[in-house]
């Protein structure tokens, strides 16, 4: 009693909405429908909308903790079920339309979720997912205003009440579970917090982080069953900044028409999105004036797409980040004076990193030195979904990922340790050749990996794509290699791909690579 | 265990200084001394220093929530203690060089510490506070690297060893404390924690909020010893902004040269003060162009000044804020269109207001309407220190303010509720008489006052310092009413005043004035 106290305040999600819903009641979340048109709702009206969701979900029989699976693209649909599930203290299990319907019904299995709600244009592959998952005893049910019968989700919402209790629990309750992509071994569900997600939201809101503010509109073409669409259904109802989401469509034509027409200032997504629409603005000349900014990740930015954009007046703003991080570790501050792809920013406060060497050890010497990078915070795995080992060491995560950092603390990601080839008794990092192959203007993508060698135990093997219209031969692209690398690290061999192969997350599919082109 | 977790993270205050002196290291903190020179250190060093006072406090015998007072201008060794104190779990307890050694006593009896850290040009009020103290039971202790004998902190902290551990503690255990000015009343003692400041740092941080940067340079010339000079002493660490410390001098010339010589880009403090750099810049033709902000708060901004201001290309950002509050309540967003002196922005998410009858009932409609404002938050004072009871009704703090919120959600305050003054049964707003009062051009200073009288209970009177050279009639200073308040409003009668006489906080003593003027 002596020391007196400040006011309790759980920091949990619900108060990102309601915030949004009194202080900025009309600013919009605008979904772009596949016909052309656009759905159009105020954050005061999207509020009562997640209510009548947690009303409903509650007279389904949902509690506290029970996993709700959503099976949608970024929707206003979604929005509404994201926050009636998390709100009310259930936790939204998000699934990968692009996953086939075995791969999700082993994630429901492990998830327990026994309600799906999907939208409409996936309703076949939630059913397919529901009749594979144990026993079939996840009831599917269909979002937005289309769907009849009895399966109609709204039916129910829209007769809801709005009064269900929001935020009453500890703010350390999960509010979300996703799945890795399990590239290499089977997927691990990386479970979310309140508390986690908030502080991760706080970190997005910062002036050398996203810079979000109530006079923006943000588009996030990444998506919400991943990785939490990087976090911005929440950032932006907590900083009153407009919504806008693409649903299906990620084409750059699409991406265009709504840019312009809602006046969007930040777009947000993987690099391919961003050549898309490049290609289409150059072919059809096109202009997008209120675009300032454009956040990319996922996946390594190349010079040239980097300098279309900017060529534009368009900043570009790279960032780091993965599932385990919630998602973001690093970004460039925006108007950064750092004009280089590779680079991923600086840790915002609350995020830690460490370089260490192959056996955890900590560097001596932690600035312009590679090692594997290691990470610890408030929005970072500690625990898996379902298992009961921790996933740290030290309370530190090996992200699995290789960086260098430099004097100024600026982190560059360099590769993944487990694609690291050992040559020789030495390691060579097929992330720096593919990094040099792929900027070339003839490479549309590159991968190289390790297929094994009698006499090195392992030799690299580069595999391209090439852009339409080239085709170097060997020994020029090779030649592109030297004095870049060290000559032992560049690969004899080279395979020519029509495509390459991508995992659902829009990475290149190295496992896939491997079992084709590797088997020994 | 069926669910994941992320990582254990406490929101305690040490992670800012350790975050600064990991990444950005070589960024400083400059303290401006008597003698015209500076004093530099990075963020890596002043994290040295500040583990060292740890260390000392510990050989000193101080534990983990313990209070350790101190009296110091802003300085890089007030930095060092602030830090040192509260990294290792003890409260410091902050005192104002401008209140009587007599209230500094009263103020450590109530708080209980037992050290007091003082910079040397305050020994004497110091010592002369642990005199008065119950028993003298106070050490005082001078901070800086000049004290010499027995009681020179350096001395003890230069031997000191730096692996005190930091943050071992809950996040909600207390790290400081300030006692409110007392104006009307007893000072009543308002305890920080880290969770609060921590929360209130990342709410600084927000594009929307402060804005800073890890490229900004931060002048605080709010006083540290004042509701932790409104965070910026976290916030800049936490953002790895160098940040510029004033001292004891803020005339315009000192802070006009500092500006300069450091390149400030966002300056912070209360309105007289940058009348005073205006003054300074106008005289001697002084340009700053490294200055693209002024924050100001703490007391009513007149148009006059943010237009002189606004001329030379420098934004000012308007905020509300007090001491219950960590201080910050609201803010208007760094280059917003609203560019009205009485607006104070809009709260950022985490800050809840409400406005309500004198009943404390909320008002039916909360927009364009005025009412008693009232606050809630993780900042947010629940109980005073010493106090058994809440200072909140149902979870909210009555902020003693009166507000109106328009249409956009932006706040204006309009007055103190302690302020108004009943007249024939109805309410008469001194804030809305002196705005238009002080707005006048031949007016430096206004107050209103409710002196009893036998007719109507109470009728306004009108106190007034002019501007050198002006001493307009009282008929046409009261002119400038008519139409503007209703005619019942208008005060019949003008004190003039030499001076305003003003509290230690720097505002208006309407207190004092009361005593002098409104005695029966």
């Amino acid at each position: 009693m002596m020391h007196g106290a400040l006011q309790d305040f759980a920091l949990t999600l619900d108060k990102f909405l309601d915030h949004a819903a009194k202080w900025h009641p009309e600013t919009e979340v605008v979904t772009a429908r596949e016909d052309g048109s656009t759905a159009r709702i105020g954050y005061a009206g999207l509020n009562l909308r997640a209510r009548q969701v947690s009303g409903a979900l509650r007279s389904l029989g949902v509690a506290q903790g029970d996993r709700v699976a959503t099976l949608a693209w970024n929707t206003q649909e979604h929005m509404e079920a994201w926050y009636g599930i998390m709100a009310m203290g259930a936790v939204c299990h998000t699934l990968n339309p692009r996953l086939t319907a075995e791969q999700l019904a082993w994630m429901i299995d492990r998830s327990g979720a026994k309600l799906l709600l999907a939208s409409a244009d996936l309703a076949e592959l939630a059913h397919s997912v529901s009749d594979l998952s144990d026993g079939g005893s996840c009831r599917v049910m269909i979002l937005g205003p289309e769907a009849k019968g009895p399966d109609a989700f709204d039916a129910v919402a829209n007769l809801a009440p709005q009064d269900t209790p929001w935020g009453e629990f500890n703010e350390t309750s999960p509010c979300g579970l996703c799945f890795t992509s399990g590239t290499t071994g089977a997927p691990k569900g990386v479970t979310y917090t309140h508390r986690g997600n908030y502080l991760h939201t706080l970190k997005l809101m910062q002036a050398d982080v996203t810079a979000i503010t109530a006079r923006d509109v943000v588009m996030p073409v990444v998506p919400m069953f991943h990785a939490n669409a990087w976090g911005l259904p929440f950032a932006c109802p907590a900083a009153g900044a407009g919504l806008v989401l693409p649903g299906r469509q990620a084409d750059g034509e699409s991406l265009a028409r709504l840019i312009a027409q809602e006046g969007v200032t930040i777009a947000v997504g993987v690099p391919t999105v961003w050549l898309g629409l490049m290609d289409y603005l150059d072919a059809t000349g096109t202009t997008l004036p209120s675009l300032k900014r454009i956040m990319v990740g996922g996946a390594p930015m190349a010079q040239a797409l980097m300098d279309r954009i900017e060529a534009r007046g368009i900043a570009v703003q790279t960032t780091w980040g993965m599932t385990e991080l919630s998602p973001l570790g690093t970004a460039t501050p925006p108007n950064s004076e750092v004009r280089d792809p590779r680079a991923a920013g600086r840790p915002a406060v609350g995020v830690d990193l460490r370089l260490t060497d192959e056996t955890g050890t900590p560097l001596p010497r932690q600035r312009d030195v590679e090692g594997y990078l290691w990470v610890r915070g408030p929005a970072v795995v500690e625990r898996y979904f379902g298992q009961e080992e921790s996933a740290t060491v030290d309370g530190w995560f090996d992200t699995g990922d290789l960086a260098r950092i430099d004097h100024y603390g600026t982190v560059r990601i360099t590769g993944r340790s487990k694609d690291l080839i050992k040559s020789g008794g030495e390691w060579i990092n097929p992330g720096e050749i593919e990094t040099i192959i792929s900027a070339l203007p003839c490479v549309a993508q590159s991968a190289v990996i390790g297929r094994s060698d009698p006499k090195w135990g392992e030799r690299p093997l580069l595999l391209v794509e090439f852009r339409e219209g080239f085709s170097p031969s060997d020994e020029d692209l090779l030649a592109e290699l030297k004095g870049k690398v060290a000559n032992w690290w560049i690969p004899q061999e080279v395979v020519r791909l029509r495509a390459m192969p991508l995992a659902p997350t829009g990475k290149i599919d190295k496992l896939r690579l491997r079992n084709q082109y590797c088997r020994a």
